[in-house]
């Protein structure tokens, strides 16, 4: 169940949003676009079952029926995420409550994935579903709800629960508890535990980590109650997936808060994401390539993007090239389906104007048009670009607990919020997807070191003894890590460390720093001459640091320049990077090619950098297959290192041959065996 | 009762608010100001009704009887705008409920205007009021209410009010309204009416602006009730009249959402309007004109301007000059009384400092004193300037339900905040405006649409097909139609069209599109020639226009380069232009230029522009008036086209000699018969 | 008790804060940093009683003897800020009410500070903390509660509350209470008291002033109720105190909207306050200058810094030598102990990174060393830098009342938000510590008016008559002050007054306004000369001043030029200034040095201004003490007027030569006898 037959190439088809029946149409629009696969019934609960236990899956049947004949593949997702008004109207408090409010009746994802009723009522659609479908040899497989976090459930029943598990994992034992969480602090020690305070006020931070955890673990479990349904019925060629997504700043910015991806997916058979990303002259790939990354990484496993955008919005839709460059972007990146969202723009409500890969006239246009040739070509070049095999040798760590602690007011006194969790992984992950360097991104309890040449640990502001110590001994037996500011300095309770920082990890790092300052208009002395001709300006954040055998690269140059910003060190046989200050881009860009350099992994084998990116894999006859991207308004030529077969147009490329990337383009080269 | 006798120049009086009794000296120095007329009685409920069922209306009569003697005539208010504690305290419910918040007691309207209670309190002191004071022969009309407007009402039972009236629309049939309504999306379907949400959690923009066109349907009703009451008891002689304002961004800005003035209208007698505007450099006269063209299209008949402002706030105090010209400015659009908020600066509460003509110190200013050379010279000029009639060749055709459903995030999607309905309108209505264009404004329901050589559509969004059709009609008769982008996209529930944009408009504009897009620094490509030297930037907005037959007077210049931008086409026996960008102010400069010329429209016979504008009528001697004022800082010279007497100074003007204007001045010209 | 024995250097200690037990290691450090106070005890209520009527004072006692056997004194705060969460659960009415919403438990300052509730359990906890410590002789005093402020506490009984006062008040003539807070005004008016709506909602600005002033008075009440209760236990040689704080902009602005510290401050035996500023590049005195000037002049007495900060947060880290210079500059001021806050930083919740002296590591750090060069200069110098005496020519007079008035929405409409009470204060504050010219700062019931040279009265919009016949009086003896706009305009219930502006005052300026306008491009012209070489731009704020008498010495420009917007006036045999425009620095500094010149007051004997500042003190042995300061990074060096001995580094100053003040740095010279 780990493998797919083919590339699939589909789109979400919602007939129940249809202003008037036109399937025949549709499918044939589709055929013409050679898409293979639709997403079907994740949203329409109210027209499956129109009154509290009269079942009605006609038109989940008719689709079916229609894509059956068509042959095309069908993913079916269980209808939870938006509910019906009779379950509103019979039980409101399936309405999330959230710090102490209700949401009202409107949305999706609104409600409380914790309540015994949401469950019931949930229970018994899904199981009519599975019933009335599972036996349609054309469902693929099935999605699990939807874009599923906790919707910052707190009622009291999830206070209580909260509260039963800090007491399980504390004993009882309250002296600890309160020692360990910080809780003299204002006076907010809990002496019994029926005093512990609904945690929606708390100013603790530890507690609201602790929080945030448990709700993520609510994800957790209703996810993986779901999968368990649904593996209650499904055949053994149909697979379940989830569409889980990203930190979203009006697109993917980065690792998502509310849930632990990494535990979510354990009960999938195939991880399944959603990326939406800045498009037109905005358009770099970085979005899908970390998310790319995060998916593939997860199960080690090629992954479905189950949504991205078509046309979508007026500042999202695509110039002419880059919807086709996209599609096999995914594919480079790790993908074995494109999913867009959606098939034709709706009508009326909320999502109007995200708009799908027809408009609202149903006609064809330049999108649909290049969406073809993307059909033709997945379906022409399946065979050699599915199930390609990805390899890294360097992987990001990553941490829902370090992004919610540091995301906080109380830490925002130190950080500030123009600099946080995201933005710290970002800049790292953007330099090295700019510099053509394939990167992993695991996290502290999924990540096997060995496997890896550089680890590159953003901000691990929360993390137990263990984690740190198999760090220094990674380093010690020859690792190479790339460390910032914030690394390692609380516990796993968000307890700041009482031991000079950065703590543990000070051991492989050979520097230590007492206190960091704002730059306030400092700026960096480059030491060894690796910063030459780069930006040395400083912002928001420097630590003052002290070698204790760390060759330092840089320093400060006013007030602190007797201090270290960032520093080097040989520690057993690996290398350890220190980066306690935020730098400009040009700094980053010089400190990661020096990271790279000294660990000995090579870029790309094309010398090129962003705009043109390159991803290279083995497909599953072992060729090697490069993808080439330009991501620009600029046509460019570059060198090929190899002969090879370009796929796209089939034309042969000697050894040392100019290919020339359009504006927006891709090429895709099949190494000549060698 | 659709005449004045003779301009009315007056205040709003309160002496409820007077920190002594200084009513004599008031008059006298009203008196010496030439006022006319005061509008009373509007604010102060719990004055004349201190107790339940207690009345006390000697401070009303007192200031009624002070007024006849003084020959002042008066507007009596309805004081049901702002209500007193005891009602607050013993039935609390009269406070409007608004998205589940009752609002505190404090601020003015803030009742429900649909709450049984309040309506009965407000016709009880209605009842008594009129009986007071209806046969005093100095009241020359009454107000109903102030700046009405819905508040925001959605108790229960105005839910159930808009239940009611959907299932009538609908005759009960759930399925239409489900499919018409778009309620299948995010399972929002309606399956019992008994399941109907309460629709403030709603994210469905159909039932979102069906509510907003019921909340604007109850302002109606409720002023309706008010002027049956009124009407029951006033004499012949007098005038039923109310205040309407428009959209506030700090001032009057355009259209007003929450009340459709053309219906509410229907049970006046004159229309009366609140004008507030940015003055001192700021001042355009532009607010002024466009509420008076709303105000004297509504019913092609004179009005009132029942508020404009004196001192007002530090921002809007007048230059020297600019109070002056801008009384005779009302006029000049139309209005037959100006009204100042209001005589004297009050000393306590809320609006402390939007002050009247008098300061807090009661003495004689600059404002003051300017007043007064206003009230000398619209008695001297009344008998040739009241009752102008005004023509108009262009109509702008606006809208609210374009307005509501374009101003809601799911719309705002698609255009963004910063260009919204009242921007488009604005920014066409300026340019007219400023090009001495002389323009109506109605809605679709009340425009005769051969009345006018050219319509103006800006951005109606929402809009039944018999209306489209007629503009279709209209041009094909030979006709003129401006459009703009946006136009026609949904029919009358805010469901897009499926047809192929610009749907039912489409046959006369000659070219439809597909897609738009953010320009995203696209610029234009003049294809004709009518935007040389103009500025090609646009913003916010492009539909990718292709030709069925139109002309592209512009296109784009990069990506979309084989798309139009704006078109134009001879259909029938007239032209349809349509905007399908955001362009600069040049580019609809000279768009609306171009439209003029094309239309046969002839612009002012005074040969000039913003800062000049001129505004000509007919009085009722059949004599040409022109006014003319600069509104600048600098002062300039034009040559007049005609002999013709200067009225405000008495001069005899030859043709073809020379006015002056200086800074912030008004001319009036009456031509002489030729 | 008006004395102290010796310079206080300390620290706030939280024992109950520590990760593990190292009060022997922190008492070691201490005392090398000669630290000889510290303040405990403020936060832990929940420690010491851990559930209701259980107390167990342990580690309190334990501090107690650990500090008694190193010699260090102890301030013993009452816990009373932050309560328990068992107090929550039991009575959630204990939780303040803040327009009509209950505060969350979790955060500190969230109760009812007029809740019987909070007082009974309150009292029980201070009897028993004073019980069980006052017999410690290392105790000199006891802080009362922590920055008390009301927290908005208007609950129903504190509505009640107010409604009896002003009952009271106005002997229940409600016809005058209506009148004077002008509740005609839309419909307010209160016709019996049972009618009295709740404040929350309300408009009227004399309604919200004396509202607020009404919550000042509960937190004078509730302080002098705990001082009461300290008073009844407390020994001879023990004070009591309290740390007032101040306006908070993300540090101490200016003055307090919510406490009225003149009255509040009446039971204390010493005022203390907290005082947080910028630092490093933009450090500069001002702050610990202008709250030390309130709290000296509160009781013309030496005061306490019981807050200020170490390294708080990174943009506080001070720079090296800045720690060391503003411990001797609130020495300078008038203080006789600087405590920080704190010794360690606390290593969870809300404030870890509002840091101590002492980082989370509690090893010696640049910050920490610098504190102990204050330890020991301060223990060296104690003898000749305590009880400091400090006479100031020129007082400024503030006011909570105006400071509330003006900052309500209601007044904004006038002013602005961008400039109001405290940014003129400030403005003006600034300006004269920047000459170098010593201020006190007093209010109108607390200032003695002919102890001054010079009275500044910044927008003292709210005041009875009797002091502003005080400032006529004081003016016409030959007084001198220095009014601006908005001084005078208001009687004590923030009615406009009715005269012509400024009112009872114009009697001594010599000058009216019926008028003001936004200065909208307006500039100053200079009428003798004084403003040359200054920036004439206006901005915010311009009254139309017309002369009484008075001489213009800036006029308008443009529009407004007959006007006059700064005058002087000779009255009696004083003078009075008036500044009716908001004007550049550059004009502020002019005519502040003019009004200095005239009012013949001297700077500084040396001839410096900022960034050099100078104070100057008389010692207990009446020699001069002068404290020179270098708030820059520039070194910089002046000619001493006077020969003496520098203090720090012990060395003689001959009459004229050169002191360097290295960047950040300080001097200290008392003066030889002569």
């Amino acid at each position: 169940m780990n493998k797919n037959k083919e590339l699939l190439f589909g789109v979400a088809y919602y007939f129940e949003y249809l202003p008037y029946d036109r399937i025949d149409q549709d499918i044939k629009m589709m055929q013409e676009a050679k898409i293979n696969v639709v997403r079907i019934g994740e949203s329409t609960w109210s027209t499956y079952e129109p009154q509290d236990g009269v079942f009605d899956f006609s038109k989940l049947i008719y689709t079916l029926n229609k894509m059956r004949d068509a042959k095309i593949s069908v993913i079916v997702g269980t209808p939870t995420y938006a509910f019906p008004t009779w379950l509103a109207r019979k039980f409101p408090e399936v309405l999330v409550e959230n710090n102490g409010n209700r949401l009202p009746y409107g949305a999706r994802q609104i409600m409380d994935i914790t309540s015994p009723i949401y469950r019931y009522y949930s229970e018994r659609i899904i199981r009519h579903m599975l019933q009335e479908t599972v036996d349609y040899e054309n469902i693929i497989g099935y999605q699990v709800d939807n874009e599923t976090k906790h919707y910052g459930t707190s009622a009291s029943h999830v206070q209580a629960g909260f509260v039963e598990e800090i007491k399980e994992k504390f004993s009882g034992d309250l002296d600890t508890f309160n020692k360990e969480f910080g809780l003299e602090y204002w006076s907010n020690r809990i002496n019994t535990w029926e005093d512990f305070p609904n945690v929606n006020g708390t100013i603790n931070g530890s507690l609201a980590g602790e929080f945030a955890k448990y709700q993520r673990s609510l994800v957790k479990e209703y996810l993986s109650w779901q999968v368990d349904l649904v593996n209650e019925y499904k055949k053994d060629f149909q697979f379940v997936t989830h569409n889980f997504d990203f930190e979203w700043r009006d697109y993917s910015y980065g690792i998502q808060p509310d849930v632990n991806h990494f535990e979510a997916a354990e009960p999938l058979d195939f991880v399944g994401i959603d990326v939406y990303h800045p498009s037109q002259s905005q358009l770099t790939g970085t979005e899908n390539s970390f998310a790319g990354d995060v998916a593939r990484s997860i199960k080690h496993q090629n992954y479905l993007v189950l949504e991205t955008q078509a046309q979508a919005f007026k500042s999202w839709t695509p110039y002419p090239g880059q919807l086709y460059q996209l599609a096999f972007n995914h594919i480079a990146n790790g993908a074995n389906m494109i999913e867009y969202w959606h098939w034709h723009s709706i009508h009326n409500s909320f999502e109007t104007y995200w708009k799908g890969l027809l408009s609202h006239d149903f006609e064809p246009n330049p999108v649909y048009e290049e969406a073809q040739k993307v059909g033709h070509d997945f379906e022409r070049l399946s065979d050699k670009l599915v199930n390609l095999n990805h390899g890294a040798d360097v992987a990001f760590v990553v941490d829902n607990e370090s992004l919610t602690a540091t995301s906080s007011d109380w830490i925002e006194f130190a950080i500030g919020k123009d600099v946080n969790y995201n933005d710290v992984f970002r800049r790292l992950y953007d330099t090295f997807y700019k510099l053509n360097v394939r990167t992993d991104i695991l996290n502290p309890k999924t990540i096997n070191l060995s496997d890896y040449a550089l680890v590159v640990v953003p901000m691990l502001y929360v993390s137990d003894e263990n984690f740190l110590k198999a760090l220094n001994q990674y380093i010690h037996d020859g690792g190479n890590v790339l460390f910032t500011f914030k690394d390692g300095v609380t516990d796993e309770h968000v307890k700041v460390r009482t031991d000079i920082q950065p703590a543990i990890i000070r051991e492989a790092i050979g520097a230590h720093y007492h206190m960091f300052v704002d730059p306030n208009g400092e700026t960096l002395e480059d030491q060894t001459g690796i910063f030459e001709d780069t930006d040395l300006h400083i912002s928001e954040w420097a630590e003052l640091l002290e070698s204790d055998g760390a060759t330092i690269l840089a320093s400060y140059n006013n007030h602190w320049k007797k201090f270290g910003a960032i520093t080097e060190n040989k520690y057993g046989n690996g290398m350890a990077w220190y980066l306690g200050a935020w730098p400009s881009q040009s700094v980053t860009n010089a400190l990661v090619k020096h990271v790279i350099n000294q660990s000995g992994i090579s870029q790309s084998d094309y010398d090129v950098t962003f705009p043109v990116i390159v991803k290279s894999a083995k497909n599953e006859y072992g060729a090697n297959i490069d993808f080439l991207f330009n991501f620009s308004d600029t046509s460019t030529s570059l060198a090929t290192p190899f002969s090879g077969m370009e796929l796209i147009k089939q034309e042969h490329m000697a050894q040392g041959s100019q290919v020339t990337l359009q504006p927006w383009d891709v090429k895709i080269i099949e190494r000549s065996n060698r």
